[in-house]
């Protein structure tokens, strides 16, 4: 428990260069402010984003080193590239976690990862109240019944996912609306965390609860010391008894 | 699919005899109106009381013709037999359905046959949307992506309830307050639909979508005919190798 | 219940041409063979090889106009062109079934559309027995407690995969290892079934119980007939409060 | 994680006291070399057992006191007090964790706490192998691929349990049978760990894995420090907007 957490926060990095508004709320990108609010002695934050380079900073050093990735994306998903998309893919079923941060929800990495389309209504900013529906789930330690956003953008079901394993927040919108908020699955060995808050014209990753679930999902998604991580192969066992000293692939 | 599914609509009928305003929305009892608006070809309806007798009108002879069992409680959960109540949860683990409506969240046959205490948070009538969430699910056949109801009794999260295996319908209360509406469960071989809406003092029942559901959830919850369900011990296999012809169980 | 389900069954359809063994089983390929016992009124079956051009048989004609696709490959899983995995993805998303077969474990369509790597050990052809561990599941109607098949290839746990919604059936093979052998998740609005027997060098597809296996999971894999499965996309919903007239997203 | 866990082993305890070769095996009763082998610093166990008194030794203050319970239980499940099967479900949905031992899968508490009846096939003592199924699992730390057990009573499927909601383990028998040998699954804010190895007449306790797998569970079913599991009612909210001074319901 007191290994250090590798995270990489991956962010599309566009629209606090462009709009005035998201700018003035993350001057340095909302990977760089959230990474001022999560990083500590036991979470140690590497940033990454679509216009570093071909591989959108999520090179093989780097993939290699990330337990949990973040991720932020919009109005470019299509732009990122699908070698880097199947890299991601693939980590995650050796047991990286991943955090999908709203519009994430349209990203390639979360519809090949989860396996879904991530469909949804969505519409203006108006004041949301975030449910806490499992309140001993790991993801929702020190986190209230319920707490307010003023403003968020609205995310709206039918929100085309599986079924979550376990379901931890629910959302209630002011013109009517409801949304699955806070969402886990497994997928190989990793797990992955869907969270709705956070639309780039609104202060959310100021919010104090916000940061909190944030923070917990990246010590739940945390992949487990086993090595067993390590296989990525289908090995032959002939035909034979099985044996316990040839067979023990979770050693490394 | 052409064969009759038996079902027994359970209702603690006091209400309905004591005050007025439910009285007149259903002055035989809201049992009997459900039985007006779902028996048909395909499903017979038998009706029962918290007064029928020292067994609540579910008899052995009932309880073994009955497919699919609805449940509407409120008040005098207490008053119900510990050992009817065990012969319900024994029988819809050999099979049959079980369809829980509303304040039957706090029915000791809900908190023992899905295993919960079926905590809430709960308020006045005022306006509800319900939202289907699972449109291809069998139990939303023919419902829209959501529906209104002028007034329903607040019911909200947390709902202290497993995570449902499959959730159909998600609730948004005008208040500010959300809750999981149509959740399913197996246990044993029987499969639970519990549903939200349905307060008597307001005609919830009479709404067409509404009773589209009940309609689609006793078709869900009814057993199919395996014979399985009449395997109820745990046989003796000795220690011979398996053998097709002494072991098949699954022949009545 | 009447209407006709279109399955398209896919094969890599090369060992039915160079090995022996297989060409004496399944002298038109392992597909034509299953078409023969599992084409009836109710399903109309297509046939589709990965050399059938560079779409491998799954034109956007084919796949629009197939409720259920089955698939077996092998050897050749690299050499499935990446568009049209994507697209059998899509398609499953928006609701169409998919039957995995044995060694299709490892192609691109399970491990895309499921999303896991489908990694698991194997060895040589042995007897195993086929427990059915849920016996009222629509999949295994008419199947006994257990059947053998005198030889299968050995696929052992470790299997890499998410954790079943439900699991159907349990292997058990005489040299010690044991397998999920049919598995259920659901993925968008489609419904995937993995199982394992199949291997083509053993006559396991001439099994009664796997033939009734395989048509049974035709009728649970077919999408179901609500409109749903055509949006596939995600409306704005403004800052009105939610009306019933406009978002009925479920009319075709 | 430094806080200490109370832990209550449950123990029918009889076999013991009038079967030569469990006494031989267990002389001072199967809890109390559980707890010789169990107990640590961070893991503080308790004993009881059905004839130790009309409560069994689970008396309020007992079990107000549990942190994990652990259920032994087989011939005589029928004396078991209905009050106290009661008790522990109640407690278990308010957050203690349980962990059901081999024949306890008949026990009322395992009836009553998950919702099943247990049913399963048995048979004599043979060689089992226990595999490995979800290598990542709390519960699977430090447990290699698979491990032998020289004899074990057979318990075969098919076994009448809710889908689990996680598989760790699968086991393999001699002759022919297969068992889902450890499953989990969550009932109100409770754990439960169910653990098929544990016959009275043959040495399993003293396996090292089987040992260690007992320890990560005592840890995984652990309830969290929320405070939430003492909220065992339903609040009131009226029919004002939702407020968050009045209804943290998660401060103590």
């Amino acid at each position: 428990m007191s290994k250090v957490i590798n995270v990489t926060i991956w962010n599309e990095f566009r629209h606090e260069k462009t709009v005035d508004e998201v700018k003035a709320l993350y001057p340095d990108g909302l990977h760089a402010y959230l990474k001022s609010v999560l990083e500590c002695d036991e979470v140690k934050i590497t940033l990454a984003a679509l216009d570093d380079g071909p591989e959108h900073g999520l090179t093989d050093d780097v993939l290699n080193n990330t337990d949990v990735l973040m991720w932020w994306g919009h109005m470019a998903h299509h732009e990122v590239n699908d070698d880097i998309v199947e890299k991601v893919r693939e980590r995650v079923y050796m047991g990286m976690g991943l955090i999908v941060m709203h519009s994430g929800h349209y990203s390639k990495v979360f519809q090949r990862v989860v396996g879904t389309t991530g469909n949804l209504l969505w519409g203006a900013n108006v004041k949301e109240i975030i449910w806490n529906i499992n309140p001993t789930h790991p993801i929702a330690e020190g986190i209230p019944s319920h707490f307010k956003l003023d403003a968020e953008e609205i995310y709206s079901e039918p929100f085309q996912i599986p079924q979550p394993e376990e379901q931890v927040f629910q959302g209630w919108y002011e013109t009517g609306f409801v949304f699955r908020s806070g969402c886990c699955w497994t997928r190989g060995f990793g797990k992955i965390f869907y969270f709705q808050p956070g639309h780039e014209t609104v202060p959310t990753f100021y919010n104090k609860y916000v940061q909190k679930i944030l923070a917990n999902a990246i010590r739940w998604a945390a992949p487990k010391e086993t090595g067993y991580q390590k296989i990525n192969y289908a090995p032959c066992v002939g035909d034979q008894f099985v044996s316990d000293d040839e067979l023990d692939f979770f050693k490394k």
